[in-house]
């Protein structure tokens, strides 16, 4: 789209070269982060990057940058590209190196991050959308944000065929979260969320809505439940940075609820809109 | 090296430029080989092309080469960069596109393939090697030969800080694999050895050294052992395209049988010798 950042410079899109040994490549060892940004705001950005900075710690990837600097690139990023309302891709690999499985010993961790235009799904919100329920084949440390995602790539394809807009996963008939996003529901004035546990991520969006629940005085408890249970749940709520909170109308062969977006799920919309940092979202 | 191939041409090494926003940077979505040259001949081209080819099927990859073609290819890269003894890396990846879960419309697959020189690890052969049990916490595709590396990565670094050679991994007791390579143990002329299903990767030389094995009547049972189990066998055996056949003499504190590689393994080795297709190494 213009700009991008590679490493700790600003340069045109087409200047980042990717290295055909660079770990990313090879192994998909690094981690990312997607971060929303409205009409030029960057929203929720410490969190996503002390997040980015965790899930880098957690497969002992030391960032070669400190978080202020990052922060302010970042910033600079959008602002060359003259981003409006859209996000931020941030990534870090371990680095180039010839190919081996364990950490080389000298290896230069390689940063990118490049922005999109992107407008907020509204329909979605206003609408709700069809959701698929699919197995959780996945890993066991979902609560790394890396960039082995062929799991989530694969479940994403099967819900897209099926003309989803995303698909619920669950082990052993345990709901965990979705292929992009964390899934919620809500039943007698209680939200239901998995635990942040190694099972799901711990999404950014997730908690900006667990904090308007409490602010609305909706009951949360972070408790897992079960494919049987989600089918007595009156609403369905999925979230991430670009769904936002999007309710979930249909799930395979059943409807959830009325078949409409409930009115919880109205009111955590309205109270996340006043969270966002630019007035003509509010 | 020298030459790498590039989809289907061979170019300098250099001249290989991997875009940021290809697929198998962003999601590991993308499968590979590894394949053992001897002497300038290609051990088992067939059997890991075949391989290649089912693990891209079951990702929904269709790779735009006819076998043959790929084969030819592969054979002009190792005789272009005069490769005595090594191997070949080959990955496909589903290709270039603005970032999104499920497939893009149109897409061009990258293909990559480099060589290594690399010697025959003929001391570990000879003395054997240690390893250390952890955790399984792979996705449950581990038959598809992906790119998504960092479950093994991680493995293989615990293995390697702890001065051991591979990692054999276990679910809830039941050993899989190895991080890279396939676990067998013999206990009374009988050579157990995973199924291969969705646990583990269904590898070549494992293929290899079963037919090896009938060959000289050691009675080969695909079926998965415990961790108790394997404290009680008289050999332990890791096998990978460049591992070969790998006695392991000693597992975190326990050491195997009599702490050197057995006489199974030793008449496995041999026998496998007898396949590869260059004089000097029989």
């Amino acid at each position: 789209m213009g700009y991008s950042l590679w490493n700790d410079r600003l340069v045109l899109d087409e200047k980042v070269i990717i290295d055909s040994q660079d770990r990313g490549y090879q192994f998909g060892d690094g981690v990312y982060e997607v971060i929303k940004v409205y009409d030029g705001e960057v929203f929720t950005l410490n969190e996503h990057l002390d997040r980015f900075y965790v899930s880098a710690e957690k497969i002992k990837l030391a960032i070669p940058y400190r978080k202020d600097m990052l922060m302010q690139l970042l910033r600079d990023l959008v602002q060359k590209n003259k981003l409006a309302t859209g996000h931020i891709y941030l990534q870090i690999t371990r680095g180039t190196s010839p190919r081996q499985h364990h950490f080389p010993e000298k290896c230069t961790p390689v940063l990118i991050a490049n922005v999109k235009e992107n407008p907020r799904p509204l329909a979605n919100f206003e609408n709700g959308v069809k959701a698929t329920v699919l197995e959780d084949i996945r890993w066991l440390r979902c609560d790394i944000k890396t960039l082995n995602l062929l799991g989530p790539v694969l479940a994403k394809q099967e819900a897209y065929e099926k003309g989803c807009y995303e698909a619920i996963l669950h082990r052993d008939g345990v709901v965990t979260e979705g292929a992009s996003s964390n899934v919620h529901a809500i039943l007698d004035g209680v939200l239901y969320t998995h635990p942040a546990n190694n099972m799901i991520l711990n999404g950014i969006t997730r908690n900006v809505m667990l904090t308007c629940a409490k602010e609305m005085g909706l009951l949360v408890k972070e408790q897992a439940f079960t494919l049987e249970q989600l089918k007595t749940m009156t609403e369905v709520i999925i979230t991430s940075t670009t769904s936002e909170i999007t309710p979930v109308i249909e799930i395979d062969d059943y409807v959830v609820g009325t078949g409409k977006p409930g009115e919880w799920t109205r009111k955590l919309q309205k109270q996340f809109n006043t969270k966002i940092p630019v007035a003509i979202y509010k």
